[in-house]
């Protein structure tokens, strides 16, 4: 069992989450998230394909994945595609040894690199922390095509910027959505918020480029207003948001002339996934767990 | 009667208050006060020791404090202690005399100078705010080693800041405590926030030395990202709590590297400090109250 379900949520029914995973979720095949992106792309928003998966304990599996996502640069270049890849790192065998994992989001980034493509290496929840940003700086200074993720409510989050290579730096700044206990991320919606915009700033100020992922519009209206000081290029910056949310703040962007990058998931390991999803959005949990009592005759 | 009764809270009784007292006051007597210090500084936290005592009237009474404030710096130093003294000057005669009053405090000053310590002249009601920027700055320019209090909620705290003297100053910012009127003090959550920030940052603008005073940990976000921006070395600012206040909050600070002082009153004259304590929490003012209509066969 996956340490989100121990810290988060009840043992949600696998039928009733698959109704919400419908929603965010682009299949469970490559296929189907190439078809899901090229409808992204012709809206003119661009994609990062994110393979589902996490907390792997077994080699074989976090074998596959990364030849899995090898496989999907060739895959983005034939069929003429906009995407880039997100990995997580317990899906490559963090859990299992650090060097193993190392290794197998080298051949990624090698892979991508290939193509001029990019990789994203997804935060997880804190203690996988360190270990990320070392593999991050170890394999971004060998290779240059890799960016990381913070996470706004982290309070380390401004070292974390400061640590960031000076030149070729791409982040992207979200709120954060594992249950951290508060040594270590700050809570209430008003301190994330404007740790976000602080973070931003230092992001902004260090020529990092920022992708700014999130569908709290206050936060989008702030980061125009600071990308429209910092005086970007279009092509220094991009928003992001998740397959199936707020889909119409993403057409307003893309209509205006921003870049967004859409995450799109796919696979079997589809639970973790939108139980976070649920979460995040209490209407979408409300809709399920009326479901779920009606069910049990509530 | 001191004012605060009169304008902010009915009469509680006594024995009420006192356990409320017994959460935010180190005890009636130095002895007590110096272990809890004692036991700050091993945490890694600072402390400031005030002896509790406000609007007094009689001259003895002032001249006691005074010389009881002097003889902790003796104590400070050869407990081997991290501690300076806060003073309020209504508890030093500003009630009786202005110049009586200075004088008191410029004995306690010379006391401090002796061991290289520091006095922080506390800031009360707004009818005592002139003459204790009066005092503040007479005596600072003489002695070097004062500070002084900003209250966010000050209407004329940006004047007061442009106002502090160039060098060496050293200014405890907090939101506020007292009743104020609406001609005085800005109303509203928000605003006082929003003035704080305005403070702290024009503070940090003139290379004020701060003490962020404040358990808003909103406001502590975005103090350590002001802080972060101004580059300060750990030396070059602080946190303050009060005792008895946000201690989890206190200590994730202290282990993040920041330095934090904590305000620690005792005494025999612990019932007005209390109030405002209650007053200020309405969770613990929620306790007592019940308690009290619950004795008086509510």
């Amino acid at each position: 069992m996956s340490r989100l379900l121990v810290a988060g949520l009840p043992l949600v029914p696998k039928l009733l989450v698959g109704k919400v995973a419908a929603r965010y979720v682009a299949g469970e095949t490559a296929a189907e998230a190439f078809e899901v992106i090229r409808s992204l792309n012709q809206e003119g928003a661009l994609a990062t394909l994110d393979i589902l998966g996490e907390s792997v304990d077994d080699r074989s599996k976090a074998r596959a994945a990364a030849e899995e996502y090898v496989s999907l640069f060739d895959a983005i270049e034939e069929q003429g595609l906009d995407a880039n890849v997100s990995i997580k790192l317990t899906l490559l065998g963090l859990d299992i040894d650090e060097s193993f994992c190392r290794d197998n989001v080298e051949e990624i980034a090698v892979a991508a690199a290939r193509y001029g493509n990019f990789v994203r290496i997804d935060m997880e929840d804190h203690p996988t922390q360190d270990a990320t940003f070392r593999i991050y700086h170890e394999l971004q200074a060998r290779h240059g095509n890799l960016g990381v993720v913070l996470q706004a409510y982290m309070r380390r989050i401004l070292d974390d910027i400061a640590a960031l290579p000076a030149e070729g730096g791409n982040v992207r700044l979200c709120k954060g959505i594992y249950l951290e206990p508060r040594e270590v991320a700050w809570k209430g919606f008003d301190t994330v918020r404007m740790n976000f915009l602080a973070a931003l700033e230092k992001i902004l100020d260090g020529a990092i480029y920022p992708a700014v992922a999130t569908h709290d519009e206050y936060l989008v209206a702030a980061a125009v207003r600071m990308i429209d000081r910092a005086g970007l290029d279009r092509e220094r910056y991009e928003f992001q948001m998740l397959l199936g949310v707020e889909e119409t703040l993403r057409r307003i962007l893309v209509r205006q002339g921003h870049r967004v990058r859409v995450y799109v998931p796919y696979g079997r390991d589809w639970y973790p996934y939108s139980l976070r999803r649920m979460r995040e959005n209490p209407q979408v949990a409300g809709h399920v767990m009326r479901a779920l009592f009606a069910r049990k005759g509530f």
